[in-house]
């Protein structure tokens, strides 16, 4: 059994954590760090993980940590990891950063889209961002992996065969996004108060959103240019899931079956992602209430043949295969473990 | 006080003309008919309106109701009303319809597009697309009016100032629209069942919406060449509202300002027009809580520096600027009244 | 047109006084009092009613109102309208107090059950409490109105018609409570963040509820002993309406008709009151959607008659005949206008 | 492996239980069966079992799969299986039903509560009550099981401490109960349209909810004479959970530590029940979202010291503990493995 330390235990990010690693065969949560509820249950904090989580949240440091545990999840406002992580630290424990503070490799994008200057930039280098489906043998080594954004991994997965397969103009990638409202977190604010979010839909952080670099930075290895993205957020009256609809204008004629066909031989052996077939059945595309509480990421396809653009629609549940899942699933590749151990987690519907 | 029939009054399209009609100070609801609820009252049916609306539904035929009423409002699922109206009774009474069968020109379009063919297709020459922006004119001498789609209203009023001032490539036009459920109507269906939509978003007629060659006719008088758009519709889990997240490519530099300007020109005299101010406030894109309720359609702007793209949001509520309100404005220009009559109700938050 | 300030505008209860005032024909509102938002435009913190709420939040003190207004409606949290109240305020214009602060006439209640001591419990006596239908008389002539609570409102209306026959023990009425999320309020806290509430029930404040006295004193007149009730509040995800369903063992034999024929009778002449007949129709019962925005208290009656038990289930809009609606109608009966000036809003379905 | 069939497997408890049954360790699903989507592979029907539940829906009748395997759940529309079940199918294979079928001893309760004569009364004695709590002894050695309504479990474990301490007066007893919409299946009814039920709350079957009987009988045992209760069951608009406030006159005083640990001891061996502690912590009684997905019954208590009545609030998941899980739980006592094997779902949170 690895023992393993979730730093920011008592977010919803850290929640789900400890929901996934209480349930896994091969670790045990050693400590379960939260700084505003150190000294209380766990249970206390989230009832519904009583019985299942009995023990009690503490103010651990990462010094002291990284010499008890095998594993450190960093589930953090942006700003914190960065501070924390040291070369040190990274000798004696492997880090999974649930965060923004390890993902972009220009330093200077920090101070861009961030507002802050990133005081660790040379640990920048030494990341390896943690999107196991395109950079599974990089994550096998590292010690220090940056996981990816809800958004990112949801646009990413959608549009890297596309892309790859140099079908689309990299000039006109648009990804317009729709998420839950967990995305947000626990701390408290007027955006996500209950009557100020149900029953409405918006669109937010036009043109500004965090993950745009991120998304276009993981996406440029299959790109001929250098590429620059329109992401636009929006903000769905539900708890959560994410669902991605991204456009491209193609530069020859295919039809659906060739983007099915193209999607299904480059995602074949992965067994969290899910493609659909556009052209049987009563469900051609994802929808985000078939993956809830899974690891998946279901992928739909179809050509507007009218404007030749390719539309990839995407969903995943943002805090599973968008968070905390997927960081278990880094774990499990650094461990060298069965990478769906403790994720076979069947979808919930309804729920 | 003129004398009004509702034909399909007990859709929700139905419903929300008789909640508007029966506070309207100059009409009167003379006949509702409602072929599967003909002969109980109005309040078993909706019992919200119990004491407010209290009369009874009839089964009475369009040939008789033009001989009784002066304006009849047509509520019906595509294909019904094509098979209904003809140069008799538009000699006899005014004409609202609030579905498919007169918005387009094209006959051949409701083949391609509705999968039937047009029983009068000669018609078509004489009604008049209902959006009193962009059509107040002929509206007022209209004996027919085709009442806009409610994601045809919501996606014209957003990129017409675009397109007229020739600032976006007209080959680069997308839509990415998000509705409510209350969209689908009071018909039984699987995918309306509470615990098949709830907590869910899923895009759906991908490529396929019918909406799409009404958005382009109305649009292309503003265009250069004949407009081809990609339209992609998503269902939100929430009863009322439709967002919709526009994208053009700009032909030059613009600022929010220049877009802000533009907008608030376009629409000056135009009371159920808001636009957003995207440089100030907490508030600077529209989102579909703030028009619960009203007869407004809210805009909002933003260019994409990096790809010098504008975004354009539209908001409105799906069963009044997109529905009922809409045509209750058709009706208070065809009598000459003030256009806002009957439709002052302020937007209702949180709701 | 009368002078009316709003204090506490900025609430959600304020904001729906708003809605209602802009629309109310015989009013102005002077002035829109902020303390947290003083200075700023109403709509830059309600943008949904831009174009309709054109004026500019203050700091007025109540001194300074009172001599430049008609009316002042306080919505202000409990506490604070107790210390602003003095018999010269009242001698210089009306108040309607929104919140508990007059509500209850025994000054040891607030100490009990609102854990501070009232500083001025000689005014006490001098307020009326605001539920219409019970008490208009009294309300005609009366300078400080005591707006009931939402919760109470719609007990007491469930219940009177039943006590007042003396058909029920009174040692057994027992209210089971269900609220929608805006009766929390726009103030931020963890129980009414969106992930927090939604897609779950809860029952809370078992046994303490505030409400609880209110509604025993105003139902005392109609018991033979002093009534003690339970009455337990739940929380139910959505953003408005109130539900109660009231228990009280029949001491004698009756049929759903008689009851039905008792509360038709007792609200004969109420035309925000309507009674469900529980014999016909597919809608026996109240729901909450069949009030949304407006000012009535629907009623539905049932004798469960293997326990000879009354079962009365209420239901109302907590923002409107729950807060501000019947505030207006207090409004209204004080000027000696007609009951229903400007509350003739319809209910909005679905919202 | 055990080798199961579902019967009923495309309605929501059944697609539950197939949720289950694939991460359960010790059985195959060898039949799935149902008659609607017969011939249609499953994950066509539930596209989030994609990858997990690829097998065909099948349309085999009982007789044959009873020979084929282990055990059977019916998951059906009651009345079915009442005609389905014999004594030659109990002796080749175990059954469990999910219906009401086989849950009243009483046959004549089936003309009264579900409007059918039941077809095999003989077999009411057969069965077994499966409320394992309650009943695990006669569990472990029955061949047909009758799985407890989802309403009945949590009214049933809630107040069954309380009633076998004779604490309270049994006449007294009330439910008030509250539930999530896929208690009402997958069949389309106007009731459970998203717009008719979403952001709203009712009342239904006052008096006359088919789980009355079922509670009484299954808590006569602990009550002196024959109970009546009064059960009100409510709609809610969410998809998952059951809430039951419970309501009893006590007998003698009692402290709101005393039921705690009256309960607490009851319930001291059983994994699956979790007694809210009323006097420490931010949560001090069940709330839905506390048990999502998993097969918890969490339970609360209160004494209003005010009117001596004791309330015991109850929260489940009406698929799991309500209905699929629970069925699970029973199929592992029958088999003899350990009771929460394929159960460790932990509840799932923000959901």
């Amino acid at each position: 059994m690895k023992k393993i330390a979730v730093v920011g235990a008592t977010g919803y990010t850290g929640q789900e954590l400890i929901r996934i690693l209480v349930q896994h065969p091969n670790v045990k949560v050693h400590n379960a760090v939260s700084s505003s509820n150190s000294g209380k249950s766990y249970a206390s904090v989230y009832p519904g993980l009583s019985k299942l989580a009995d023990f009690t949240c503490s103010a651990d440091d990462i010094d002291t940590l990284c010499s008890q545990v095998d594993l450190i999840f960093l589930a953090l406002p942006h700003g914190l990891a960065a501070k924390m992580v040291s070369k040190d630290v990274l000798e004696k424990c492997a880090i999974v950063d649930l965060g923004a503070d390890f993902r972009l490799k220009n330093a200077g994008d920090y101070d861009e889209w961030y507002d802050f200057t990133h005081p660790n930039p040379q640990l920048l280098d030494c990341s390896t961002y943690g999107l196991p489906e395109l950079n599974r043998e990089k994550i096998k080594s590292a010690k220090l992996i940056a996981n990816p954004g809800c958004y990112a991994t949801c646009s990413i997965l959608s549009l890297a065969p596309l892309l790859k397969a140099g079908l689309i103009d990299e000039s006109t990638v648009i990804v317009d996004a729709k998420s839950g409202v967990s995305g947000a977190g626990r701390s408290l604010s007027l955006g996500v108060h209950f009557d100020e979010c149900n029953e409405s839909i918006k669109a937010y952080k036009l043109g500004s959103h965090r993950h745009t670099p991120e998304i276009e930075q993981a996406l440029n290895p299959y790109a001929k240019d250098s590429l620059a993205i329109s992401f636009t957020p929006h903000l769905v009256p539900m708890n959560r899931g994410i669902l991605c609809t991204t456009y491209g204008s193609l530069k020859k004629k295919v039809t659906d079956k060739d983007l099915f066909d193209l999607y299904r031989e480059f995602y074949e052996d992965e067994q969290f992602i899910r493609i659909f077939d556009p052209q049987s059945g009563d469900y051609k595309y994802p929808e985000t209430r078939w993956v809830k509480g899974s690891n998946y990421c279901d992928i739909g396809l179809s050509v507007d043949k009218r404007t030749n653009r390719a539309i990839v629609v995407g969903a995943l549940d943002n805090l599973v295969k968008g968070a905390a899942g997927q960081a278990v699933q880094n774990m499990n590749i650094h461990f060298g473990w069965q990478e769906s151990t403790g994720l076979t987690h069947a979808p919930i519907f309804p729920a």
